[in-house]
Order: C-alpha cells, then sequence, then structure tokens
C-alpha cells in the first residue's frame, strides 16, 4: 500500500547530511522501548478503532442514500480538524471542476472571513441547501457563528431546520448538542476520545464525503490496510515509524526543522494540507512529556509539484540546510493526457508522443535528482494510485507517524495548549463573559504605538 | 495605501527577541548607502515602470472589449511567475464562487498534472474557450506541453486558432513567438528585462485580469501610490524597506528563518501565495553578491488567518523561536454578515448582534496579542480595504521590498540559477536533445535501492 523510499536521507547515498547507518542502528536500539510501547498500547489509540466501525459506516451511508438527491449544495461547516480531513478526502477523489459539473455542490465554510460568509450565503439557496455543523465541543466559536447564520436563513426562508442541517458533535455536551435536540436535528457523533485532527474517519469526514458518492467503507479498508503496515513489530519494516524517526533525526540531528511535504499531484494538496495541521498541531510544544521547556516541533510546508518548482526549489536548492523534502507520489494516474504534434519546433518536438504523467514523473525524479545531487536530503512516500483506498490509507499512516514522532520528541502529540491564549484574548476583546479582567491587559497590548507605524 | 506598524518586532514591546532601539539606529545608518543606492538607481528596476504604460493598459482593455463577450472560459496556461500574478488578482478582487456565477470562467493550468490537465479540457468546450499562453522564455516546458494540447483541440474541433488563441511571451524570440507568427495569434509582450515573478502588472497578469472584468487602470494607479511610499528617502519612512529590514534582522541576527505570511482574508491567500514564489526565488541564494558561498534566504510560509489558527498557531505559540509573522489585514471588508440571535445559549449569546468583520478583526488581534506576550515578533501589514487599488499597491510593495531585502542579505534578487539543475535532468529523463551525458549519471542517482525501501 504505503512505500516508503529513505536512501536519500541516508549518508551512502546522500553523505554527510544524511543518517550515517551506524548511527540510525543506534537510534533503533534506542527508541525500541517507546516503539515497542506504543505497539504494545495500540488499543488505547481511540483514533485507529475508526475503520473497523462497518455498522457506523452502514448509518452514514444510509443518511446519505436519503437525503442526496435532494439537495443541490452540502454546506459543511467546521474549522481545523473539523474541515481538512473532509477536504483531503473531497479533493483527492472528486472531479477537480466538481461543482461546476455535479450535485451536490461541496461547500467548506471554515473561516468567520465577512467577505467570504456573504458571498457563500448569497450563493446558495437555503431550500437546496443541506447544512452539515462539525464541532467536537460543540461551541467552536466560527463554527457556532456560521451555524447562527444558517439556522437564520432557513428560517427567513420559512424552511425546517430538521430537513436542512445535520450536527457532528459530542455525544452528550455543549451548545450544539443542545440545538440539536431543540430542532429535532439528526446527529452524528465525534468519538469522544478522538481529538480533531485524528478525526477524518469518523462522521467529520466520512459524512461529506458520502454525501458526495464516495465509497467510504473503501477508505476504511484502505486505512485497514496500512495499519496492519504501520502495526508491524520490526521497527526497520515500520513505515510510519520509520518515517517518523528520519523526520525526526533531520530535525533534532541535523538542524532541518523544515518539513516539506510536495505532493506531485494536484489532488493530494489537500491532504498536503490536511497533515499541516497534523504535523505542527500534533509536535509543535512547548514543554516535554517530563514537564522540561522544549519549545520543540518542525514546521510542515505544503508545496506543489511541478508547479512550485518555478516558486520555491530555487530556495531549497541553494537556500539554508534547513529542510528535508517529502515527496509524495502516484505510481499511475487515473486518467492522462498525450502531447500531439500538433507544432514542430525544435524546443518542443522532444514532447510529441510523451504523455504528461512521463512529464510530471521526469520533473518529480529531475528535482529529487537534483536535491539528492546538492547534499540535500529527500524521502519519498509511494502509493499505487489515487483512490479511497489509497487516501485512506495516507490518513491513517500519517496519525500513526504523528504518535510515533511524538514519542520521538519526547512530547504528547494529543494536545494542543497553545491555542487558547489566543482564543480567551479574542473572547475578551468581543466582550464574552468571564473574560473582562483580560481585556485590560489587551488592550494596553494592542494600543498602537504611533512611533513604530508607518503610513 | 500601505500601513507597516512593526512595534511587535521592537526590543520595548517585544522584549529580547526584538530588535533593540540602538541597534536598529546602527542598522539603519550601515545600510543607508545601500538604500540611497537602490533608490538612486531606480530607473534601472524596469518592473517600477510597468505601472505607468498607459497605452499599454488600453491596448489590453480594448482586446479585452473585444473579445470577452464571445468566450464562456479563459484558460490562461502558464506557470510560476507566469500565473500566480494574474492568480492573485483574480483571487482578491473576484466574486468568491466566481466561475459558477459569470462568464468567462477563470482556469489556469499551472501544472502538468495528467489527471487535472484531462479534466480541465474534458470541462471546457474550445469552441467557447480562449487560450492565453504565457511564458517568459517561450519555451517553458510544461506551458508549451499544454500549448500543444490546447492547438490539437482546436484543430479537432476546426476551429482556427488565430481565433482562440492569444499569448504573451518575448518580443522576439522563443517558440511561442514564433508559433504566433506562424498561426497568426494575437500576441502581448513582457518586457525583456522584467523577470516573471516581477511581471505580474505586465500582460501576464493584467490580460487575463482586464478579460475578467477587472479595472486594471486601478490595479496600475494603486501600484503608483505604492511606488510613491516605496520612493521616500528617510529609510525610517519608508514601509519597503522597514520591511525589508525587520524581516532580514529576525532572519540573520534572530535565527527567525521562517517567515509566515498570515492574511485575515480569504480573498487575499493568492497574493500571499504570490508573495510567497517572490520571496523565496528572490532571497534563496548559495552565492552572495561578491562571490562568497552563503547558502542563505528565508523560508516563506502561507497561513491564513483564522482559518490556520486551527492549524497552524499552536506550533507558532509553542514551538521553536524561528519565526517571524506578518499579518495581512483589511481595515474594512466589501461586505459584511451579522450573527443573528436565532438560538440563544450561554456559549452562543455573546456573539449575537455581531458582525464577522468584529469576530475576524478580535481573532487577528486576539492571536497578535498572544503572540506578543509569548515573546514571538510579528508585523502587520493593513491596507484600507481589499481593492483594485489596494491589491497592486501590495504588489508593488512587496517587490520593492525583495529588492531592498536582497541588498541587505547582499545577494542578487534578480536570478534563479538554482532551478536549472531539475529542469536540465528532467530534460535528460525526457530524452531531450544535448542532455544525454547527464543520463547515465542520473539513472545510478535514481535507480532505487531496496536496502532503503519499505514496502
Amino acid at each position: 500500500m504505503i512505500v516508503l523510499r529513505y536512501q536519500n536521507a541516508m549518508e551512502p547515498h546522500i553523505g554527510a547530511a544524511g543518517f550515517a547507518k551506524a548511527d540510525f542502528d543506534r537510534a533503533l536500539r534506542a527508541f525500541r522501548p517507546g516503539f515497542r510501547a506504543i505497539l504494545r498500547d495500540r488499543r488505547k489509540l481511540p483514533f485507529l478503532e475508526l475503520p473497523y466501525q462497518e455498522s457506523l459506516f452502514s448509518r452514514i451511508e444510509a443518511y446519505a442514500r436519503q437525503v442526496r438527491g435532494r439537495f443541490r449544495n452540502l454546506v459543511h461547516i467546521g474549522i481545523g480538524g473539523s474541515a481538512l480531513g473532509a477536504q483531503a478526502m473531497a479533493g483527492a477523489l472528486l472531479h477537480r471542476f466538481h461543482n461546476e459539473r455535479s450535485k451536490p455542490r461541496l461547500y467548506c465554510l471554515d473561516n468567520v472571513d465577512p467577505e467570504e460568509t456573504a458571498a457563500l450565503f448569497e450563493h446558495v439557496d437555503p431550500r437546496e441547501t443541506l447544512f452539515h455543523i462539525v464541532t467536537k465541543s460543540g461551541e467552536t466559536t466560527e463554527t457556532v457563528a456560521g451555524f447562527l447564520v444558517a439556522l437564520d436563513r432557513l428560517r427567513r426562508a420559512d424552511l425546517d431546520p430538521s430537513e436542512h442541517v445535520v450536527i457532528t458533535t459530542d455525544r452528550k455536551k455543549g451548545f450544539l448538542k443542545r440545538a440539536a435536540a431543540a430542532l429535532r436535528v439528526r446527529t452524528f457523533e465525534i468519538p469522544e476520545k478522538v481529538g480533531g485532527r485524528f478525526s477524518a474517519l469518523t462522521p467529520v469526514g466520512l459524512l461529506p464525503a458520502a454525501m458526495a458518492g464516495l465509497p467510504i467503507q473503501e477508505i476504511a479498508a484502505g486505512a485497514i490496510l496500512a495499519d496492519e503496515q504501520c502495526a508491524r513489530k520490526d521497527p526497520e519494516r515500520n513505515p510510519a515509524f520509520l518515517f517518523a524517526l528520519l523526520a525526526w533525526f533531520m530535525d533534532a540531528r541535523r538542524g532541518r526543522r523544515i518539513h516539506v511535504i510536495m505532493p506531485y499531484a494536484r489532488a493530494l494538496r489537500d491532504v498536503a494540507d490536511w497533515f499541516r495541521q497534523l504535523w505542527a498541531e500534533s509536535l509543535g510544544k512547548r514543554w516535554s512529556t517530563s514537564g522540561q521547556e522544549t519549545n520543540t516541533g518542525p514546521t510542515p510546508v505544503l508545496a506543489l509539484g511541478a508547479t512550485d518548482q518555478h516558486s520555491q526549489i530555487q530556495l531549497y536548492m541553494e537556500g539554508p540546510q534547513d529542510k528535508l523534502i517529502v515527496f509524495l507520489v502516484p505510481r499511475q494516474f487515473r486518467s492522462d493526457v498525450t502531447i500531439p504534434s500538433s507544432m514542430s519546433d525544435p524546443s518542443a518536438d522532444f514532447l510529441h508522443g510523451k504523455c504528461f504523467s512521463e512529464l510530471l514523473s521526469a520533473e518529480q525524479q529531475g528535482t529529487q535528482a537534483a536535491l539528492t545531487a546538492a547534499g540535500r536530503p529527500n524521502l519519498t512516500i509511494e502509493i499505487p494510485q489515487i483512490s479511497p483506498r489509497t487516501v485512506g490509507a495516507l490518513l491513517l499512516f500519517f496519525e500513526m507517524a504523528a504518535v510515533f514522532a511524538g514519542r520521538l520528541y519526547d512530547i504528547n502529540p494529543f494536545d494542543q495548549p497553545g491555542v487558547e491564549a489566543g482564543k480567551k484574548a479574542a473572547f475578551a476583546l468581543l466582550g464574552r463573559e468571564g473574560h473582562a479582567d483580560l481585556r485590560a491587559d489587551l488592550e494596553r497590548r494592542l494600543a498602537v504605538d504611533e512611533q513604530y507605524t508607518i503610513r
């Protein structure tokens, strides 16, 4: 399923920037107890149960069948982990111009941008729209705001929310749960112990996928295949552990704190964007597990091949030695275009009869070879082709890699305490009860110092 | 026009991570000769002439008026600097769902992804399509490949290329120039001395903008306003120089090599993506101007507010002290939504009657205050609102900042020698004449080492 090629991160292939075999073996020995502990406690990782919940998939599919034909639009309202998984699956598996061709059109309101929100509600007719409201806590400000607008637009059009809203949230608590009960709206659950960035394979991501007609059982089947690979007890054969080890090594031992994920397939761009959250929020931490201040974590960067060769590769080739490049490559494509000999010219003739897949592959390989020749480490994650199975596999593979990386970085990969301060400050600025004490400090801090302002 | 607030990069506000006033004054003195030399030689910067070419704008507008109503689709084929400027203007100034509502629909083929290319040519009917082919050299492989397919699809449909193709390329040389002559296709020019990433205000970006009905004279007028700001002779009042100085300082003196550009406006996302190329390709360099090996250059990262607060802020708050955050903020929005009191609940009532603009602003200010309190430097670039003028201003402002930064980093901001190696390798793999000698070395380098492969 997942193939990991890491020769260009090893000293024999890449030189001094790479992992020497002796150090590699030493690291494997050192981390073996941690590696084993994670595998032993696999049942404590709630997201690993998700691909096996067949009865849930049937319920989601039954719901999707029941409502799909009735709506022209599905508006998914959620942010962060409540949006990125759905976007990753839709981006990878729907037609590139889906919304201009097929129903239901999919929209994701994952921001509180006033212009975007106004444009969306101007664009969709509530009579033809199903709103999927997603928040783990049931209280996420951005999502609640979008929900309140959707509810208002439905009522103004004399529509019954129970016919136009479906809510995915916690089983018991939160505003959205209370709202669902009051409005008699259909709900789906996010399991209590599954954090937002690990929730793609819950109704959070699977409900919109099913609504769009994607085979969610196949997505889960792919995750199961990756789960089997990532449960292998030999660390050297376990792709998630090895990926985590190499990423950690490049950061902690080689100062390569920037991890560039570079899919060579437009359809995988949103998978890479989902990975950005997983990697940043899981590993970017102030405190180690033993309470030492560590301020650690790699910075994930998304680059798209071949497009970003004309934007970022100059920097990756010649800039500081602070990056690990991770290529994400399908071996085959679902469709292709042959370059016709519609015009002859010395600078074009070499292209005639070639396929775009050959062209893209040559660009990926050319870039990989050039980076390697310049002593710049890179990894390749390969999938057979983009499909429901391989997308499910990638999600689970990266999730397990984040768990292993959490151990290597010696931090808790499941929390996100650093987002609280900004959230509280925003509450205080909005005048939310219980945050008044913050306000004075904030106003002082936000006061404009004209000495340092250029107009 | 452009307002730069930099108090949170200064020691009195941010503490030790910031620029102390004495060091700041010393840096201003040290760089004054370089600053003055750039201003003195402004006429040598060809991109600065672009906003003043009124007769060109008239020609572009006349062409756009003539063809606009005739086509349902405009397919822009170009990559890197030949695509990002057009995308920035369209993304900022067209309706968020333009292609689902208005004609001409705009598509940008900026990759050689076989699936995306197949999907696009399946999606657009050549009879209803104008193809805008853009390449400075006239020979860019990706663009030539797309052009050959477009030409073939037109001929198969018995359509005259001269009616369905417009080419923007060099005035004299290159395959596309020869093709235009052979096909009697209308052409526009990219001035010889204007590099791709500085070419947004040439027909490269302005032709699609005009085709979409955008007022390109206004875009240019905004660039002129920014040009006036960025020509100020007092470095402390010059926003482009100050921005460059602070960015350079955070990198070179504080180890903050990651420059996060974080627009709080969905419509500015593509402007930020355009900035990614400008910053990475201009400053990421191996050699200094005096020929020392320097391997320098900040890594630009794009984050979108408020969305990425739920993805990247955990890392920015708690991770390594290796980032400078640059907020990009419109003071007013073009439209807004009031949050209705459609449902009462303790966790929602504080939102009732608030506008999304207040919500987004509170989130931006909350994030800024939290980062500042955590000793993490940040800058704010403010514009009155998103408009043709302010978008034009932002483009020119950042271009001038890249020129000043080039001086501070002591590199040539106008070249991109590091992209050649990968390009040549791709040519060799595709069997292009004159690259055979590379092939053996490449095949050795790309040979799979099964020892470092996990399946």
